[in-house]
């Protein structure tokens, strides 16, 4: 094993247009996606990169937190720094001054996302394997030790993590094989809100004709109508087999939310994703037991551990869309899936990172957590600047091979 | 009147060093004060002024970001710009790219609150009147159209804050007594964290000799001994008449929360303030269940008014103390204190101003909403550097009578 010592953080903001109304939702008119990168220089010819995602305007911002926090990483071997990441998570989010801009959420918690991604890039690119073989080779309590579980007493200590964990290892070897197959992907780039219905028939039939059995519609129209009539067509189009999920991006109220649920009961339709505002734990409550049996996804602006728990524990949410490019990084995702085991709901991350690094936490979840592999968000708009970017052959997430949590981009 | 149209918008990173353990608690243990400042510059002579509190590192970050959100702010005639101040706001809040730092939390939206304020502070300098005369003089139509109720249609629509408003008016000329009398103040600063038990006896004499008779002590320590013997004294120094609260700031888990809470059932405690994780509304629901008939107080860690409904539908919080310094300013300060109203419960204001704009809305609160008049945070530090500090004499403010909002500083 390579030593890797810390010795420089670097931020950068990177920026990338997309073309064609790609990316746009009922909120985000506008196409750019942005990334805040970390990279971690060392003594050695390694560097550990992460990143998080924001939509342009704001991405500097980050990356300025990202400098603050450097100040405070510890300078140590990575090996050092990850043997009690939990506490080191810990001190970083409940820094003094910091922490009033948050707690554990908004920008300080997106800045903190993209240093713990790297300190996870840089430690498995030390130990020379992708991140899913690195967490796969780890013990229960090592996991655990990864781990800022505060303020989680009352669910999940570091020793129900452990238990979990080792109860799950009896049939592990029968979910391995997830890792030969591929992870199932699912697209989210056939009906981007401002796309037309000549653009929405054409990627919904490349979509199927790619292997995908799963598809996205952007809703959350002014004009209710609009999105059901979209709605309606992509159903025709996908065919009954084919699962279609709605996303309103928070832009409905309670009221319009059922509206449009109630209109579209016909469709089968597998998820409602944010249908209103992401802190309003109480509507989602009252909105899922009045759409029934449709359910409910959500998590891209859920931001800590702490609000998810809130959201399970309330059956506000049955479909967990973490994000360790929302969450505090790999960490708290893991803690997030953990959580979500516990209460027996699927996660299905939302994809900040265009899927790069969840490839490998679906993989973790699957076989370590016994987590169902449902499938992953696959947006291809920006792969081509990635050092190395995930390959979906067949509908599948192919399982990746290089070192590392696949994030690194290519030099501007 | 005079005319005053927005030219230019200057933020200002203004940071003041706090004396001997001053502003300490548990989570807190650096004293310093930090304000991020929107001075708004006119055609005329007029400069309207806001401020949101940091605790020093990332008062620069807050800053940078009211500099993004001025390049949006319409620059019209102020008059025009409050008519309908609550489109402007949610046009702020919901900025398609700096929304991703939220949203309506964190960083972003201590930026728009600093910016509102200012926009509030130009307002009533404009019109020559303290801000509580400005709000005093508006009808409930002109209220209304400040406030961004987006998200809170089920429990509160401009219609809904009309009438209640309308149905306040009745005995209103009753309640104004209060603009002769002056609003009752606590003294807060009779106990930080880090003061020894020599400090806290003195406090606790010198407050009750200045007339307060409501103190508040911070707890929250590893050691809950040390919690308890310190509550357990300053009773003994208050007497049995005085009020008493803890303050945790959000240290314990639901379990330390609750043993704690045993531990001093005796003594009388008025409240109990953040005692766990703001975001965490279930565990505040159990522990309220628990302490019964003690009481919660919180609010100054949360974000907006999606955040404080959900607090207070699910019967989680019992003193709402709302901060026109977390959440989005003046007006949003408004929204929850209608929302609170429409519960049933009090407001007690956070001051992150030092009192210096909360002094006019307690008025506001009690005259034209109803609200009882409780009590106001007293925080004295740094009233020095104001231009027209907050003056608090037999325990009450007296009712401020200078043009604004009184939260600007002096000259660096």
């Amino acid at each position: 094993m390579r030593s890797s010592t810390i010795v420089r953080v670097e931020a950068q903001d990177r920026r990338f247009a997309l073309e064609g109304g790609a990316g746009t939702d009922a909120v985000h008119q506008i196409s750019e996606y942005a990334f805040a990168v970390t990279n971690l220089f060392t003594d050695g010819d390694l560097c550990g990169s992460g990143l998080v995602l924001t939509l342009g305007d704001g991405n500097d911002i980050v990356c300025r937190l990202i400098a603050a926090y450097a100040a405070r990483l510890p300078k140590v071997p990575i090996e050092e720094l990850m043997a009690n990441f939990g506490t080191v998570s810990r001190n970083l989010a409940d820094d003094p001054s910091l922490r009033w801009l948050g707690p554990h959420k908004g920008a300080v918690h997106l800045a903190l996302a993209s240093i713990t991604n790297a300190c996870f890039d840089l430690w498995a690119k030390t130990r020379g394997v992708p991140l899913w073989k690195l967490l796969l080779s780890l013990t229960p309590p090592e996991i655990a030790n990864l781990l800022d579980l505060s303020y989680l007493e009352g669910d999940l200590t570091q020793d129900d993590a452990i238990a979990l964990m080792n109860r799950e290892q009896e049939t592990r070897k029968h979910r391995e094989r997830i890792l030969e197959s591929g992870y199932p992907g699912y697209d989210t780039s056939v009906g981007w809100f401002q796309y037309d219905d000549r653009k929405l028939r054409e990627n919904a039939s490349d979509a199927l004709h790619r292997g995908f059995r799963a598809l996205k519609l952007k809703v959350g129209s002014a004009d209710a109508a609009r999105d059901i009539r979209r709605a309606t067509l992509l159903r025709e189009l996908a065919g009954s087999e084919c699962k279609l999920m709605l996303d309103a991006n928070q832009q409905w109220t309670l009221r319009q939310a059922e509206q449009v649920c109630e209109a579209v009961r016909d469709l089968n339709i597998y998820w409602i994703e944010e249908p209103t505002h992401p802190d309003d734990i109480e509507s989602h409550v009252q909105l899922s037991r009045k759409i029934s049996p449709m359910r409910v996804a959500l998590g891209e602006h859920v931001p800590n551990r702490v609000m998810f728990r809130n959201f399970m524990a309330r059956g506000a949410v049955h479909f967990v869309q973490a994000d360790c490019t929302r969450l505090a990084g790999v960490s708290e995702f893991i803690a997030v899936s953990l959580l979500a085991r516990k209460y027996g709901l699927p996660v299905v991350p939302h994809v900040g990172d265009m899927g790069q690094i969840h490839q490998h936490l679906v993989l973790f979840n699957h076989v370590v957590l016994g987590h169902e592999a449902l499938f992953l968000e696959y947006i291809p708009h920006i792969r081509k600047h990635f050092v190395h970017p995930a390959r979906v052959s067949s509908g599948r997430y192919e399982t990746p091979q290089d070192a590392g949590l696949s994030c690194e981009l290519k030099t501007a």
